[in-house]
């Protein structure tokens, strides 16, 4: 089959990947599923991974290259191993990023993410920039009919992620709260969706991009700021006093100590992006009482209601299609910000 | 200042309340608020008062009469006892129904409606068909700009009643999931929006009357039955297996005991109608670990939440106004479904 | 293997299990696992099996017989299926219930019991009264350092359903409630020390037997009850009000419609008895609020947590111990009532 | 009557409380309250109140000096204003201590600590270290029957962040869950009988002091720790993988940069004690979804559920008694750590 895959690590992205013959996965255990790739989501971590930051933590010894990237991953079932009953051949499907084992006791209370032995396709294992990958039916959610592999494919790992953070925002809040979203981007647009039909607060998004801005007013939300330097007196006084909830998608650059300070007392800072170190006098988290917790990739439910909310044409994945021969275009394209949304890849 | 008076109970509902000149009441304690009424709903229970329902409960002794009906109250401050500093003669304000200590042990928990020394304008004191009544500073709640009394009044006890229902159930849901709204009327129109802005789940609406199920539809009902005689069997079908929860807003002729039989297993049903008498087998109960709660008018901070969605456009309330002068017309109309939504009657 | 097996159904239970050498099971799938029975409690269902009440549930068509019944099980691993990694022969192990299928969206849930594909050994298939019986790999805890198998055996299920239901009233209460158990038997007394660990509030037992109240009090009930005609005015009086939460064990014999009269405003009964009706009206269900809903066997998350509490000392089983070749007698003695806490079979 | 009186602020804490005669205070308002002190308690609050810590926000234009200190009172109701019903001269009582409106929305949402309008007797105006002081009925809670003020004032602020930091730990575990505990003083004392009686959790305690350690162990504490360099490996292995919750009551010296890093992934860090400034890379926070939260005096109901488990006799407060004439050897002793538990002061 072909593949996109990954020779080298370089920390200024000058590599390419290699679209190669290479030989197709075949089914070696019983809960396994081969997915035939409909649709592949880029994602700001396959340029990390190139750019050699996961190293360490994925291939320590050097020994993974060559290698396929692609975590975000929607096609059909090709095939599939002797105990796997819910899905065949034939059916389409979008992939939840981590092949989670079903039995340790993370997983049996239901967080997937924590498995004790879970895999992450594209990640430290060859994943869906090629023309079919392997996975296990834990990972596996048959599509509502009508929707397609490409329109959906993000929503694996970027969509889930942003899910997972607005619906922990929709539990703290009620009508008349204020959710702050910081940075509009392929999660950020997810979230403001999600936070608009999870709950009746109202939802202020920050991104310092016009195109970014316009985007988050498009899709519903009451507030739209450009994050200038009077950012926190802004949301204070919009707010009466600080915003209930803030996700932060950004997560360094400083964003990460102005994030907390637009909380009001009792409030709750929701971290999905990094980069930063985020400084907190505990005086600070006392009397203002405040909380700050990251946020990781959703859980399987979580893709499965995320779906349900697109089948229902409540949240959308706004992208650009790349053809798999093109995808270090897309690449390229997506470090220079040439477009918005999610770049997807399609074999 | 005027006023219309029951002078006399009677089931079959053939007295007129008396339009006349009654003493405007006066503060007597320091955290009185005297309100000029600007509009006070008119409820099914002013009905059932008439009737001589609330006899036993609300005037054991026969001593009350003549008093002024009407618990739907908003309108503008027109004077405040001694200690009140949240709100000052001019302000405009709705009227939560319930006059509550703010003291005992369950205010202290936020439970409104369970206060140990509440007091209800309209059953057993005078309420607000008239062009002033007499409530405490516990029960106002500033309007947001630009919002009148007349649009929102009803809201004081219809709106939070469906509010609180809907609340309990969009906490219990999630995308994907279903509810189900037995009864489209006062509340019934109400619950389906609020339930469309509080989460991401599907409403299913129900209601006999054409004129119901097409308010149902624009409120955006993702489907509309007729509760015909294979309703079961329609709801488990839509569903896949039953509702998630079902809110009945009937609870009589039958209705009550049909409600928990379209649950699906670990669902609930939410009981804001009365009149019938649900029975069901223990054994159904545990098998399909099922529940069954009653639901109250809402608290507070209920009406203060309900309140902001109506500012932000996401609920509002289809009314029909009357004078206080034609308010046994309004009666009259309403024991014949001759309006949809809601009466109002205009001092 | 040795093997107790039913060969008829009898509503007057004038039958005998009889004692005999069948052939013992054998890895069929793989994720199965084999377990040697250690120790498998008795339930009031098996009694139900034996006079027929599940026939029309799990044998329809009569084919099931003889079979083997015992579906609260613990041992040791004897053999796993090929895809088994979490427990391995020698281990000792406690079996949940239901053998779920881990795929299915309940059980993604975290809802086992609901599972679309679940098993229930003995309830329709062979059970743990014999030497050996067969289950899966999701169904199995292995053992905390010195607990027995015989210790533990009958907390796979009426462990599990008291340790839910006390869960779900832990959840509803604070220091101040009250939570009133009715019925404490084999469940009963579980869920009073379950309430003492999990919880704040105070626990009131009822029972008629002497016995059961002597037990209750050393098990830390702070007020033990006997039941009698004026139960309803005594928990009124001693929880000034009404109970915050009453779990009922018994759910037939007009328990049932005492139950939900121990009320206080806003509280709850949490049923797990069955055989009657309830019967409320809807007007005693909103003008209280008042919630009524059953409850099932535990989840996998459940018998886990209760172990736990059981290896810590604060949850301890009242059995009596009878061999394999003695279970008519033990059949016969809990008909009888001639032990307390739960009957035990070790093969 | 009798007060004692700080004249003047010393970050040295070079001065004495002046004990002399100060006219007592008079009923102004309709809902104040006039509280005979039956006891008060020293808090390390008054300690950096001495020391100038508090000057900026409390005593800004330094108008306050000379005032009475004391904000942990309990004691029996003198006088009451015209419109308090629920005490009445001679009741015994503890007092929250936050005097709070009733009746801005975050009283109203039961969040006293956040009232809009609260004050603070003892911090900004005068408090309990007094013969008499006054409050509001909004903050006052009638003793159950045999309780005496004496063994119950430090709970009114001590008592009550300890326990608040305890329900929001125990809201987080489940039995076989860690909750960490640093700092056995006087707020960890409490905590760690709390969440001994509130949950199914184990606890760890960490102390460096001998005595504290001992104390711990008597309160049921399931680990003790004395909190070496290798503090993060022990509690790692203990709880395999890190502690579900933890409640930090030092906040400083360190020991706040520490606290995290016992968190396995989902955990939880509830911060009290301050002084110290977190550090944390968002990386860490994002990939072991950690979360970190201040959490501040507890809420008035939350007093209420703590005095009922007082009553229960679950949870009992260590102190050593002062009389007002030796208030300046108590603040002596406690700055030299001379007893352990909490001083109280005597009228």
């Amino acid at each position: 089959m072909k593949a996109a895959r990954l020779y080298d690590y370089d920390p200024e992205m000058n590599v390419q990947l290699k679209i190669e013959e290479v030989p197709a996965p075949t089914i070696n255990g019983p809960d396994e599923v081969i997915v035939k790739v409909g649709a592949a989501g880029l994602c700001r971590t396959d340029l990390h991974i190139i750019e050699g930051v996961w190293k360490e933590v994925m291939d320590a010894d050097g020994a993974l290259l060559p290698y396929v990237m692609g975590h975000e991953n929607a096609g059909w079932v090709e095939d599939v191993g002797s105990n796997v009953t819910s899905v065949k051949p034939g059916d389409a499907v979008i992939c939840h990023p981590h092949r989670s084992c079903g039995i340790c006791l993370n997983c049996r209370y239901g967080h997937d993410m924590y498995c004790d032995h879970g895999l992450f396709p594209g990640l430290g294992l060859d994943g869906g920039f090629a023309e079919y990958f392997i996975t296990n039916e834990s990972s596996v959610i048959k599509l509502n009919t009508n929707i397609t592999p490409l329109e959906v494919a993000p929503m694996a790992d970027a969509g889930i992620t942003a899910y997972r953070a607005a619906k922990k925002a929709a539990g703290l809040v009620h009508p008349g709260s204020y959710v702050t979203v910081l940075g509009v981007g392929g999660l950020g647009h997810i979230a403001i969706q999600c936070l608009k039909n999870l709950c009746g607060a109202r939802v202020i998004a920050i991104d310092r991009e016009p195109g970014a801005q316009a985007l988050a007013k498009d899709l519903g939300a009451d507030l739209v700021l450009d994050g200038g330097s009077d950012l926190i007196e802004q949301v204070k006084e919009a707010t009466g006093g600080g915003s209930d909830v803030v996700i932060d998608f950004v997560g360094e650059l400083g964003v990460e100590n102005i994030c907390w300070k637009l909380l009001r007392q009792g409030g709750e800072l929701i971290v999905v992006g990094y980069g930063g170190t985020i400084e907190v006098p505990t005086l600070e988290l006392v009397i203002n009482e405040i909380k700050i917790g990251g946020s990781l990739v959703g859980d399987y439910t979580e893709l499965v209601e995320l779906m349900e909310l697109n089948a229902d044409g409540l949240v959308k994945m706004h992208y650009t299609e790349y053809t798999l021969d093109d995808i270090n275009t897309s690449i390229d394209d997506f470090k220079n910000r040439r477009f918005t949304g999610r770049g997807v890849i399609v074999p």
